[in-house]
């Protein structure tokens, strides 16, 4: 077990050479960002505060006047993570909507390909580090997604049944990225674009529940291009529906007819 | 704070009247029931050993003869109410395959109104009684609701793409849930009906996807009737493109030819 005698608690002294001494500010976003690259690449359970220390080049004892602990620390880290992965979520309101969507999803994609471990341990649960208050910035960055996606949407009143189907889908990003993280057998193109596409088709059932949506749906159709996403999606299905076995079912049960 | 000489401590004695006492396996299970009804209807964390013991009219050292804490009760509770789920899940391989998950979700949404506070508790997480080994519990039932879907769809080997839309849609089924327990304004039965839609939904994206599905989702819809959740997505699917604009945009986007 590391103790305080440990070879990296060496007291801190004056940078040699070019480099100056870091600011208190300086150094402690510097712990932080070393914390959450040790946080990104192991789950939290598996990083001390000695491994913490000797990536950031400092004492034991100067982490621990920075912070009170690992917990503190795994906190700091996540916030940083946490407003970095919610800024990932901005675009410009510019062009078709599902091809907005899949740029934020190839920036998502980034994010995790990045914290692979930790954000797997994080949303897994289970972690000594888990918390009510890392479950709050967990929701935190759900919510800051959802209001993204409306806001996109231009729509003011979503009403229960649309706010439901983006927190599903939300939660479908979530399941998405942890299969990709254990699995790499879908490539990460193919992914980026189902997501964008079960978007596309979760909302296009919540419109058919939800006539109030229906402007809002208009607008959004009427920007989309055939090379899009929505475009490819329906290009797929009208393929899949070409199949006269399958055309004809569909057919008869959306006519209300039996055969 | 309570303590071992609360008013519910009392030593254990013979029931009075025509009552028997309980056998050591009759005392464990009703233990057991009783902690499961208190943490269904509160947080783990609201709820005591005290609490427990006042319920099941035990004194408190007797519960500690069964169960060495609070935690060990709980995962018992948890472990009965897994297997008391993941038993819901089965359904006869007869008539359409929407029709099946429609009585299934109806099963599934009972047991979380009968479970509420404590199912909220477990899935968001962040509870002091969440640990790996509840969090391997919950992933149980996960995996008994995917295979048992697997082996309704008669589908010997899915591949990534329908496991993971499977596993999305399971997320769904828990997301829908959490916020049915939190906002009653969408009625249950709407909730049943478009969780299995979506799912419908997601299968069929997913097909249009990977070919190899093509078979088994022939199969699934021919069985399907135009009054089940299938068929009534169809026309809903069906009137919301007989609105003019929608209508063409779409076939314009699936053509591939702009307008």
């Amino acid at each position: 077990m590391a103790t305080r005698t440990s070879p990296h608690a060496a007291p801190e002294r004056p940078e040699r050479g070019p480099r100056r001494r870091l600011s208190v500010d300086e150094r402690r976003e510097q712990l932080i960002s070393v914390a959450l690259d040790l946080f990104s690449r192991r789950s939290p359970d598996e990083v001390s505060i000695d491994d913490i220390a000797t990536a950031a080049g400092a004492s034991r004892p100067l982490v621990y006047h920075y912070f009170p602990g690992k917990q503190s620390l795994y906190e700091a880290a996540l916030r940083r993570a946490a407003d970095e992965l919610a800024g990932r979520f901005h675009e410009p309101p510019d062009g078709p909507l599902s091809e907005r969507l899949h740029r934020v999803m190839g920036r998502y994609l980034d994010f995790v390909d990045g914290h692979g471990p930790g954000f797997a341990a994080l949303l897994r649960g289970g972690s000594v580090s888990a918390s009510p208050w890392t479950n709050a910035v967990i929701d935190e960055v759900r919510r800051a997604a959802h209001d993204q996606i409306l806001s996109h949407l231009a729509i003011d009143d979503p009403g229960p049944r649309l706010r439901l189907t983006i927190r599903a889908w939300i939660a479908n990003a979530e399941i998405t990225a942890l299969e990709w993280l254990e699995d790499r057998s879908i490539p990460r193109e193919e992914l980026q674009l189902r997501l964008v596409q079960e978007f596309v088709a979760a909302l296009t059932v919540t419109v058919s529940l939800d006539p109030s949506l229906l402007p809002a749906f208009r607008g959004f159709l009427a920007e989309e291009t055939p090379d899009g996403p929505t475009g490819r999606l329906a290009a797929q299905l009208n393929a899949l529906f070409a199949d006269p076995g399958l055309g004809t079912t569909v057919g008869r049960l959306a006519s209300g007819t039996v055969w």
